[in-house]
């Protein structure tokens, strides 16, 4: 199978594809470039072989109610205008809220682009903790606005005093606080209590955006939606998105949730188009209850098994509300990803600083099966493989 | 039927689509808000039994190939990096460009956008004619940039020397030159002459932007693709789309070519995300000649057979190289658009300052014989009917 990889078939880039599946760039592996496929024939390809527990995605997709609400919508593959399952006015009442505190854009990463760009003028500040999800801090960068980024604390939380802390002494300068809820990628939450006291400790007319990507899969209750804090009159945006619990990553619909203002503001950043049948699927979604527990339940099941084998062995985990974990690997986690990646098994790329933490998304059954043969095959000796046990 | 017909399941706001389809927003009807429909279900909607020529849409849809494509495809849905059919690398092979001159975005509608963000500051200018496509100038809008909008020559072409003078004369502060070629709503060209005029007499560093949306419909020999102007070295920006001729208007895939620097320049305000099943679906379509000509040539027959019609009636018809014409209708289009909408046909909006010209799409072939019916009840004594012949 190896010999028909082509990385010319990877989204994104072929370096960042051949980068997070573990393959060297210079690998004569890497280089090949096979005939293109024949039109209308997607070939089999040894993506679809790998066990993909990179990028955090449901890998079950979406389900057969969406799917077969997506396929009566494919008669509106061809228009600008037509019936799309209100999904706009379903997400707004799902959340309780008004059409006009809703912006649909295509995945939430879209969502933080677009705040990233509104909110932040040349030469402002965003501030955040670092590891976390760096879209927001990539736009940052792109405009020429600095990024502050501050370390987590020793238990991989984030340190809400600190943010305060950073966003009063820079307050002339600050556009935007970003927080991610759990974060990514410790899959660590922030319990309500410090989103409030965050919320009532730095100036009130600083936009807080508050990424809730992974809501669907939190449990404790410490936990609580920052929802609330906008229909309090707050200056908060929080992202949702169909990508995640959803299985839509690939079809690209997310949306921020935010008072009509901020709305407004970042309506002229955004494309302000979305896939028909990705609409779809989204309405469908939302009035399928079922499936999103059954995703919840079969995600944190399989997670907490492989977290309590992991910690069997010896192995720090660190505590996590979300369809992934980060486990101590005591060496380079760049090292252990590629002697997965050489059992077709794709881990989570490096978060710096925490290079010796390995992310692994949750994937189906015989995936973290084949996670937990190559995990063992890796470190026959548990922990002691590393020297530090 | 039409008791049925709910405002909320139209994309892009109520009152667009009311607007759009000749209901009034105040009207019962429109007002009407029926329950939804159970999950997975796309209802009949009396949308679908519109003549629906108000949008220049494809009426077929995706190619047989092309659905084939996105069918296998879907196994990508929940995925974020995936074979996606090297859509990037066969746009750039396409066009004979490297893919750095390529940016790929949700329809080019998209890309329209970012270029406006891109290249318009606060307060600078965008040049071009009106009426046009006035996405770009919307844009501007929206970041307090100004619009020179030219008016049309009286023959409808764009008056490209005009165009010369006001760029020069506000040099300092043009941002971005905008030509549609064909423009739209006329459907007439620019020939390739009038563009090489403008762009050898313009300050060199201004971008221009050349929107080709309508660029398969063409057939006229004094056209050309200003693709060829960006190879030259000049900062040229020619958008495309597979909304048109592929039919994949509602599924959101459109793309750039430009210099590298230029392409730089849009990346970060662009979403830098599509649809998985659009990707494949636009890789198939670059494979399907037999599909592209069998919508050019159907689409041309039906045009000129309905132009030749209307002009027998002796009606003036602007010529079209696009899937759409306008025709004069010597009193307010928005009445004649509302005599149709009482007959289940969709016809173009106002656009000013031509408000007694009429946009119409060619539709499938029993469309355009609905709309020829709906004409001639309206029409009943042809141009007489206006009083003006």
């Amino acid at each position: 199978m190896k010999t028909r990889f082509s990385r010319r078939h990877f989204v994104g880039g072929a370096a960042a594809a051949v980068g997070a599946l573990g393959l060297r760039p210079d690998s004569a592996l890497a280089a090949l470039r096979l005939p293109p496929p024949p039109p209308g024939v997607v070939p089999a390809d040894p993506y679809d072989d790998l066990a993909k527990l990179a990028s955090n995605e449901n890998p079950h997709g979406p389900s057969e109610k969406m799917w077969a609400s997506m396929d009566l919508a494919r008669k509106y593959a061809n228009r600008y205008g037509y019936p799309d399952g209100d999904i706009h006015e379903k997400i707004a009442e799902h959340h309780g809220m008004g059409t006009d505190n809703i912006i649909m854009n295509a995945g939430s990463g879209e969502t933080l682009r677009v705040a990233g760009i509104a909110f932040l003028g040349h030469e402002e500040k965003v501030v955040g903790v670092e590891p976390t999800y760096t879209s927001v801090y990539r736009v940052a960068s792109g405009i020429d606005a600095d990024v502050i980024a501050r370390p987590l604390l020793p238990d991989h939380t984030q340190d809400i005093d600190d943010l305060v802390r950073v966003t009063k002494r820079n307050y002339r300068d600050v556009g935007l606080v970003y927080v991610v809820n759990p974060n990514n990628p410790t899959g660590v939450i922030v319990p309500d209590e410090d989103i409030r006291h965050l919320l009532d400790n730095i100036p009130e007319d600083i936009p807080v955006l508050i990424d809730e990507a992974y809501h669907h899969f939190i449990r404790d209750p410490r936990y609580s939606s920052a929802v609330k804090y906008i229909k309090e009159g707050r200056k908060v945006l929080v992202t949702r998105t169909f990508s995640k619990i959803y299985g839509m990553a690939g079809l690209r619909l997310g949306y921020g949730i935010a008072p009509e203002e901020m709305i407004d503001q970042m309506r002229t950043y955004a494309t302000g188009s979305v896939n028909a049948l990705a609409r779809w699927g989204a309405a469908a979604a939302l009035e399928d209850p079922e499936y999103e527990k059954w995703i919840r339940d079969t995600t944190i099941a399989l997670r907490d098994a492989t977290m309590t084998e992991l910690r069997g062995q010896g192995f720090e985990v660190i505590p996590s509300e979300c369809n992934f974990f980060m486990v101590h690997t005591g060496r380079p986690a760049s090292e252990v990803r590629a002697e997965f990646r050489r059992r077709d098994v794709a881990v989570g790329r490096d978060f710096p600083p925490m290079l010796d933490y390995l992310r692994v998304s949750i994937g189906t059954e015989d995936e973290m099966k084949r996670f937990m043969t190559a995990w063992n095959e890796i470190f026959p000796d548990g922990m002691t493989t590393t020297g530090r046990r």
